[in-house]
């Protein structure tokens, strides 16, 4: 017999009754029930039910046992009593007497979390004795499931004939956006390499080389802020990049790919088939962000021209100024008084001075429509709105106005709120949306300066042409897609032409010298016969985050950092040696 | 038609005469035949012929294109006359008639390197313009090797049970032999993370979390000087590890799916079924090394019984003193004194005195030893070591004599280079040798303080009493396996029991403080019930320079950093912002 198991701890069924058996794993929980001990012994499969009583030649031992140990033990399969079967666990029909037990591994001291049953524990406890909280059952299934997920990806992109490329990890700095992890050079004391921020130029590069489908699970990292809901050091994308292709061949690769992995990992809830593209001045205004969550049904309109020399001297008063707009953030079945103003109150919470709101009623067999802004506009405008809305009785609709750059964050989030609060968001479905026509620049408030909006390697609508007018009116072959109102894609088919890329960063002002110095190996690679590509990068954890149903990306890494960025458990970050310092040219500052 | 290929350049066939196509791709070869000109069209899948002369539209166009411009070109697929059918390759039946021509990637200035042909240029600038370099057939050939080895790996392992999980890369120091990369915290100034030398403390920790099936194409980072065949900064392992096994359920574990792999990639060469366990000691004395070459047959033997006392008073002399030996090295078909002077010389030129020989022949009849050794011995020795080695006429033996330790190298590389010269090592062969039984602990030579031999974490054979005995006899649960000479997978089983870790390291001089200190988040862990686990890690990079055949590690990785450390495409490691340093709390010593 083997020296740990003949069976795992979820194997074991009525066919094994009489069965001699060895079984290996840890004591989840021992009861004791008049002398005859119960209990459950746990490994990464299952569950089984062990019995014990002085008949057993190590009861002695058995009754030493806590919670935790590790065991080994030999005995004898037994059918369980009719009333006692457990028909939620596979093994639920038998238990295994006791014949011998060997302790594998001995818990010392007290345990500083239990992993039987639901208790909280703080979140430094559990990063601290991760090897504890690891054990439970809700974290042994999200990181199961994370495994399963990226196979799965693997999977699916071998099939439709992407290979995976290793890039570097240790490598140059690339300014993209985020801040660097610099990691000095001992044999170049006083220089340092860089952790990529993202695979981004070396995907550039393959394409160049010609291996024509590119994809990567890829380790990422960024020297970020902390944030609840992201890792400060690092994070997973499945990065790829394809040849020869246009935006909508991209849509046509990642699709797929992604239906199947919701379908396959979605708990049965309905995966949506048809993915819109929304270009992103549709986005801001229909949904109020470029994330938008197609779950819920509400689509904001621009009506303005309701309330252009109205009685609603406020709307009416803004609406004078230059680019600006009033738009209704529709309500289906919030028509009253008393959910109007809850939301009312809720704008307030967001530091508005308020929302105005008009709900409709039966009233005396006529429609109505109702509230402060109505009256103010008078019953022509009212209805004018509602016919332009699509409402009936029993709804309701919330305005803001203003110039949309400053409100369509908060518009966003009111129609989340609606959307939320009335209960018409399906809960039980992922829904997905392309967002396309970026605009490759914005242009600071203040001082007028365009800069990139988004992605500078992104290929301008128009090419080298779109360049020439004015820098605000480029779109770029720049996409995101958008899950349940969460970013889990972001991509581009990429400026390849030299050319272009120099003028589009000069309109960003930067010279020609600087792409060089900040972008070298790709420029130059660019001189010699780039190909057409484009591509994009999906957020692992984000994507795990949304199957498992949670909020916190802690519950889907195995070995996070805590929100100080330092790994308790393991202690980094440390001081290093006088050694170390010394071979790497290094003198630390000392901090005041 | 899609805006860039209509088909791969390895699609089209006799079946698509007749057809108007799309293809992009780059021109790998221009002939101009009398105003006729042919291009050899190449992307990833293939090449294509493609025909132009002044009867096209784009004649002019064409005309100007060189070598390595990417180009999309509309055609007409046409048969090729039976005499220039080119069998070799999938489209050889066909040719390409251009109707039109897009340039999508200029080459502006000369090629650095050119693509088409074996012309070889210098490693660096092959390294400076890798993407050219990625462009030529060997290359794509070695990448889609690795991608493909890395696959078949990972859906073996899914196979049998095994789930990836990722461990992290921005972590803590963790000495384990060699030089930590580290990565200065900007959240903790003066402190420092570092990169993983291998997932070895995170792989133990999920045994203890309860994960029970391991594996992870892990990148490991060490701080290394520069040597040619390893990477100075970074390598990927097939990190695997089981808990409730024993040291050979890691051998039938790992068996299987090396033998898939290198039957799937091997290109047809035999893989041996057989894998021997072959003890380090034995290794040692019939080997010459702990990663023995079984291709080749000579196995070395303890022949100091036919010289000591003998007449040749040179190893007669050695003999008596205390741990010498004297070991044979046979060499089958050897028996000339061409040969064997030959040898002579070689050994001399590995620093030796020289080597020294007997060789037999058919003289008058007779069985002969013959060489100076053979003389000063007397033929009754030469015959008594003959018949041990079981040799005969037209055989040789090579002799060296001295302490074990202080030859055995030199004598695995005469038996390597007696293999090599006389044809005795089958090169379509793949042979594996597993060698365990490795001593925990060696004694320096001077001052005979011991230190572990190897891995600090293997279980001791005999547990915690082995350890009271002389640390010298302890031989580790540990072992490493051999492909044809190379080293491709090292593992143990662990030691799970703190008590017995302590005890382990005490022995080798470091107190439990230092041992909590160094592998705190390890042995904290073995505290709470820690499952007996063991496993290995196989070097992928290895792997795959075995299966391309080829002795440069920079052949099988896509973008290597050169042999000092640089990556000169991309300029790295480069010199810091001074932002950057001072957010880092660091300062650079100015170097003299």
């Amino acid at each position: 017999m083997h020296a740990y198991r003949s069976h795992t701890c979820a194997e074991l069924s009525k066919e094994n009754v009489g069965d001699t058996v060895r079984l290996s794993g840890w004591v989840h929980r021992i009861r004791d029930h008049g002398g005859v001990l119960f209990i459950d012994l746990r490994d990464h499969y299952g569950m089984t039910q062990l019995l014990c009583d002085p008949d057993s030649p190590v009861f002695n031992e058995v009754e030493k046992l806590r919670a935790e140990y590790c065991i080994r033990i030999d005995g004898n399969v037994k059918a369980r009593d009719d009333a006692l079967v457990n028909p939620k666990i596979p093994t639920g029909e038998i238990e295994v007497f006791i014949r011998d037990m060997e302790v594998l591994g001995q818990v010392k001291g007290d345990l500083p979390l239990q992993v039987f049953g639901d208790q909280e524990y703080p979140e430094e406890t559990r990063l601290r004795f991760r090897y504890l909280d690891l054990r439970r059952e809700a974290m042994q299934s999200n990181m199961t499931l994370r495994s399963d997920v990226v196979a799965s990806i693997r999977r699916r992109m071998w099939d439709i004939g992407f290979r995976e490329y290793q890039t570097p990890i240790i490598t140059a700095s690339s300014p993209e956006g985020a801040r660097d992890f610099l990691v000095p050079s001992r044999l170049h004391p006083g220089k340092f390499y860089a952790l990529p921020q993202a695979p981004q130029q070396f995907k550039q590069l393959l394409m160049v080389s010609g291996f024509d489908k590119y994809f990567q699970i890829a380790p990422c990292f960024r020297d970020e802020d902390p944030r609840a809901d992201r890792s400060p050091t690092d994070f997973y994308q499945l990065d790829m990049e394809m040849s020869f292709v246009e935006q909508e061949d991209v849509f046509g690769t990642v699709e797929p790919v992604l239906k199947g992995l919701f379908e396959e990992f979605g708990g049965g809830k309905k995966v949506d088939q048809d993915w819109p593209r929304i270009p992103y001045a549709e986005a801001a205004l229909k949904y109020g962000t470029d994330k938008p969550d197609l779950r819920n049904p509400i689509e904001m309109q621009v009506v303005s021209e309701h309330f252009a020399g109205s009685g609603f001297a406020i709307f009416a008063k803004i609406l004078e100024q230059d680019g600006t707009e009033v738009r209704a953030i529709p309500a289906p079945t919030g028509g009253s008084r008393k959910f109007c103003d809850r939301m009312n109150s809720w704008a307030q919470g967001q530091g508005l001075p308020g929302m105005g709101y008009i709900f409709w009623r039966e009233a005396e067999g006529a429609l109505e429509g109702a509230g402060p802004l109505a009256k103010n506009i008078g019953p022509e405008r009212t209805e004018a709105i509602r016919q332009q809305l699509g409402l009936g009785a029993g709804d309701a609709a919330f305005f803001l106005a203003g110039k949309p750059s400053e409100f369509e964050a908060v518009a966003g989030r009111a129609r989340t709120e609606v959307g939320e609060q009335l209960d018409l968001i399906d809960k039980d479905r992922y829904a997905f949306a392309w967002v396309v026509d970026f605009p490759m620049y914005e242009a600071d408030e203040e001082t007028g300066k365009v800069d990139f909006s988004h992605n500078p390697f992104s290929m301008p609508q128009g090419g080298l042409e779109a360049l020439e007018g004015d820098p605000l009116d480029v779109m770029g072959y720049q996409y995101d897609l958008a899950c349940n109102g969460y970013e889990i894609v972001s991509g581009a088919i990429r400026n390849h032409k030299p050319e272009i890329m120099f003028k589009a960063f000069e309109l960003a002002g930067y010279g020609e010298d600087e792409v060089r110095k900040r972008f070298g190996g790709m420029v130059n690679a660019f001189q010699y016969g780039a190909p057409p590509h484009g591509g994009c990068a999906a957020g692992i954890d984000r994507i795990v985050m949304i199957l498992a149903d949670t909020a916190n990306i802690r519950e889907v890494i195995l070995f996070p950092m805590n929100q100080r960025a330092e790994d308790l458990m393991m202690n980094a970050p440390s001081e290093p040696t006088a050694e170390q310092l010394m071979e790497l040219g290094l003198r630390v500052i000392p901090q005041e």
